[in-house]
């Protein structure tokens, strides 16, 4: 499309934009014969449904005027109370003006990059980083300096005083991180912070899925460790893990003068998050339905995982490797350096089965003999035929 | 705030924001007693609870995990094709590919700013124009040129070959126009689009209160009368006034090259638009709800505008003038020259009544012995006497 024969001219940004990799897959996949590794979605199997209805019920029954109406930029006052609680009960001391309500995790991107990024602007990003955030940045127009991880994450001591020169923000996810799975050591935060505290770069610690941890101990978030370290958290959370992604709910946890400019910047961007979804998500949990809710989820997608790294065991030969995730919805995998994932991808399709390759998760320089695979909406026995499936591919390779 | 000495550097549109003049005047207006013509808030005695929580329960009751899962980003097909068909009506064909979903009119107005302007770019608006777009538009950096305007709202001709030269495109609020309540004739809708045409000058056509007529004839939109003339016209529109706006539920119609953009733009801002919110308003909708219930809406707005209209004639001096809207929800007022608006709220909140000030609705040099009133959620004792006072004031001036 070439903008000069259009009676439009499009912004550098927008003229930019290529269509996403993971979307084009994700319409092949679309097709019910697929077994597809592909998506990101949580399983529907774990959405309480019912007490979203009448949540939904009671709160339009009675104050549907309110719910109906617009309402306050920062969110629904009593869901922000909610979320400085729940972090007043895990020992950070949250108040409420430090917390900002967005229409789910993606939105609070955009206003962060609105909010830090100028054209050229310097962002560092793990490498590999979830795809989602890299689109919402790279419309700022932001250079992108990928930290070097290893098998345990970001490696702290890479953050070098040349790489952090002049950056605005270090994005990291701390917990079973999308793509990789990986979570970083309780070692590995605290060095982070102090590193970051020192350089005066901010963190941007995004955590979709911290409550899904189906194995090992709650590790402390950058959030908790920053405060004490002097580091600037901005801390992203989201219903749509914990409860269901369909609702668009998320929230921004951040210093008071950080939250003030991404109030004005929310007013400009939506007004505010719908007010009849804020109510029916404080009317669902207020009385502590997550606590009660989360473990069967848990539950489901450590089975889910379960299948896939027995199927991979049994599969995928040794050259492979893959990560062990302790929670959250991926694993990643590591082929051997002469199979390209993306190459992989068309073989697998030809026979019905679906993934990400790695590549698009790579700021810089990508590792392209690395692969994501979703296991949280996939039955056991299509987990078991399309990893060997895939085994069988990757042999033949 | 001096960005030097914080821990983090915000972007050169973050420094710029400055607190909006009617978000603090919203703030006095909270207090009860205060007699406000300030907001843009619809009545929400024209909300359709039951009918709206209805469709939430069939929709939780029937597909529930659809409801609660990720979402095209494109939207709610049924929606979509809802609009396409409610379009194609009033004699307008337009596609299911034509049509995106948004999380309001305001989102549509942030993905306008990323689709069209680089910082510098020109925007053509009207003077006055909806503060809202001003600000959306902002945070891109452009430069407004606004066009000209007179009691019939903005002037075609004065769209220069220099005024638009280079311009990225022309906002337009072509019906009850906020703030000023003046919708456009048929004569100038055919004089703009012509002159777009030939200019090769693309129009936001933002339509948010058109189905809010109480007297006169519908009028045809730019969109219809800008296919035939051959210009490029972006249509938005919105739930908000004839539903309810904390839905935030709204739509864009344009060209397909342009949806697409937008669709990827969309995808990075926040993925889509809540998939239950999406479902329950076409459940709503589907079997022609809308023309029964928005009668009702209408006659309530044309009440409020009577009731305002009368006192207006009764209480203020003939020095003043203002405009007699069709629809919508705003009279515009043109007070003496030496009378500041802003001045003149400082001393109406004194007494307790609050409006908004013309000047901020200007992108250029603003008319500042203007006023916004709205009139569409307080009650008759009350309108009559927040303008009798009012009219106090202005004597006294």
């Amino acid at each position: 499309m070439d903008s000069y024969t259009l009676p439009y001219t499009f912004s550098q940004r927008a003229q930019k934009l290529t269509s996403s990799t993971i979307r084009e897959i994700l319409k092949v996949t679309e097709r019910p014969e697929v077994i597809s590794f592909a998506g990101g979605l949580p399983a529907p199997g774990g959405f309480p449904v019912e007490e979203i209805n009448a949540a939904f019920d009671r709160v339009l029954q009675q104050n549907g005027r309110s719910a109906l109406q617009y309402g306050p930029t920062e969110g629904y006052t009593p869901l922000r109370q909610w979320v400085a609680d729940d972090f007043r009960k895990r020992g950070v001391d949250i108040s409420l003006d430090e917390v900002l309500i967005v229409s789910g995790s993606q939105q609070a991107l955009d206003m962060l990059g609105k909010l830090f990024i100028d054209p050229g602007s310097k962002v560092l990003v793990e490498a590999p980083s979830y795809l989602g955030a890299l689109q919402s940045f790279s419309l700022f127009e932001p250079v992108y300096a990928p930290v070097p991880t290893d098998e345990g994450g970001l490696i702290p001591e890479r953050i070098t005083d040349t790489l952090a020169a002049g950056a605005r923000f270090l994005y990291a996810l701390p917990n079973f991180q999308n793509p990789t799975g990986v979570s970083l050591s309780t070692a590995r935060r605290q060095a982070l912070v102090e590193r970051c505290a020192a350089l005066q770069l901010p963190i941007v610690e995004d955590d979709p899925y911290g409550e899904l941890r189906y194995a090992g101990e709650p590790l402390p978030g950058l959030l908790q460790l920053g405060r004490k370290a002097g580091a600037t958290v901005v801390r992203l959370g989201t219903f749509s893990k914990v409860l269901a992604p369909g609702l668009r709910l998320g929230y921004i946890v951040a210093p008071r003068p950080i939250i003030a400019k991404l109030v004005q910047i929310k007013q400009a961007t939506d007004l505010h998050t719908a007010t009849v979804s804020q109510m029916a998500v404080y009317e669902t949990i207020k009385g502590g339905f997550l606590e009660q809710h989360l473990p069967a989820v848990r539950d489901l997608y450590k089975r889910q995982c379960g299948y896939m790294l027995e199927a991979l065991q049994e599969h995928f030969p040794d050259t492979c490797s893959y990560t062990r995730p302790e929670g959250g919805m991926f694993i990643w995998v590591t082929l051997p350096e002469h199979i390209d994932g993306s190459r992989l991808l068309e073989r697998a399709i030809e026979r019905n089965v679906a993934f990400v390759p790695g590549a698009p998760f790579y700021a810089g320089s990508p590792k392209t003999n690395t692969l994501r695979l979703s296991f949280v909406t996939v039955s056991e026995d299509r987990i078991r035929k399309g990893v060997q499936i895939l085994g069988e591919l990757i042999r033949a390779s």
